[in-house]
């Protein structure tokens, strides 16, 4: 759904944006440093089976969870969207986006490029943004250095990031990642979002 | 045209953006101050017969031309568009916007909606964004106070930007210039061009 914008009564209605992206291309660290930067976004925790990394905190970073509690999220119809990704579950709790949009707060999401079809699928006015690499060497190097994957895995997440770029027409946006342009990216998707709350035809959230 | 952007190899390709909006809204002085905030736009200096005011600089503001001048360059095809607005002619320089464009630069040109209409049809791939003041009255209170038409013509532009209302529909992007909100419209203009150059599909223009 979208409506015609009307100036003289103009409310700018909250999004839902989605920052997707290979593995390794940073989406962890640009939603981290957005909310340093202070924007005032609602930034969604996820909820995930994958173990805690040394530097994560469980309800800030994500949500982790058993194997056994997500099949009961799944089960109850709390998840919005859900998928397996590299062996574990990944999900986006329904109840926060909703009552984070009826605040009236932007929600960001992070989600892998799998997800970020599903709710294309399921939520058309979604505002889907690509984080890319600036090549895929530079991607390669920084899956290796982050050391978080055996070599088996690395290849296949390579493989799939080859994959994924042939789904780029689903996103809205291309945003250039670069190496040490951190806050050019956070820029970038703060200037996305601001453009679109000016759209003529706006965008209108259903969930 | 458009184009489908490629993360690993993308050029940002410049853009062409018209500034509209009715008569007082402040679409010369948003460029003005978009020009002193240093931001790196090509900005179109339009050809006028209209008579300068006491404030502007011949060839910053507009190039003010005789009647005959504008009708040798109408002759000429020297012009991307041109119209009759409240009986003075005012054009855009083809050859100016075709070599910003071709230096890599953004081209930020200011234009009434009739002209923007224009451009819509010759240009598709042209941002257009309409200046909206936040209500009737504010816009109506701000052609009073510049005192630059007599009565009469006054009621005719306020009968116009009722009746432009109508054609937002041709805008890509509405930004309401509050009273005392200059930096923000600019903030917002900023914004909207910095977004458009991440769109996966991107415009390519063509003259």
């Amino acid at each position: 759904m979208s409506r015609r914008i009307e100036p003289y009564n103009h409310q700018e209605k909250p999004l839902l944006v989605v920052i997707s992206g290979p593995s390794g291309v940073g989406k962890d660290m640009t939603i981290a440093r957005l909310q340093q930067l202070g924007y005032p976004f609602h930034f969604v925790v996820t909820a995930t089976t994958r173990p805690k990394r040394p530097t994560e905190v469980n309800g800030v970073d994500y949500f982790f969870v058993s194997t056994s509690e997500f099949a009961e999220m799944i089960e109850q119809g709390e998840l919005l969207e859900y998928a397996v990704v590299y062996g574990d579950y990944k999900g986006i709790p329904k109840a926060q986006v909703r009552e984070a949009l009826a605040s009236g707060k932007d929600v960001v999401m992070r989600i892998d490029v799998q997800g970020a079809a599903t709710i294309r699928r399921l939520v058309p006015e979604a505002v889907l943004i690509y984080l890319s690499a600036e090549s895929e060497d530079a991607l390669v190097r920084r899956l290796r250095e982050r050391k978080t994957e055996p070599e088996d895995q690395l290849k296949m997440r390579i493989a799939t990031a080859r994959q994924e770029l042939r789904r780029l027409e689903i996103f809205d946006y291309v945003v250039i990642n670069a190496e040490d342009r951190l806050d050019e990216t956070c820029r970038k998707i703060a200037a996305i979002i601001t453009a679109e709350k000016c759209r003529v035809d706006q965008r209108e959230i259903n969930l």
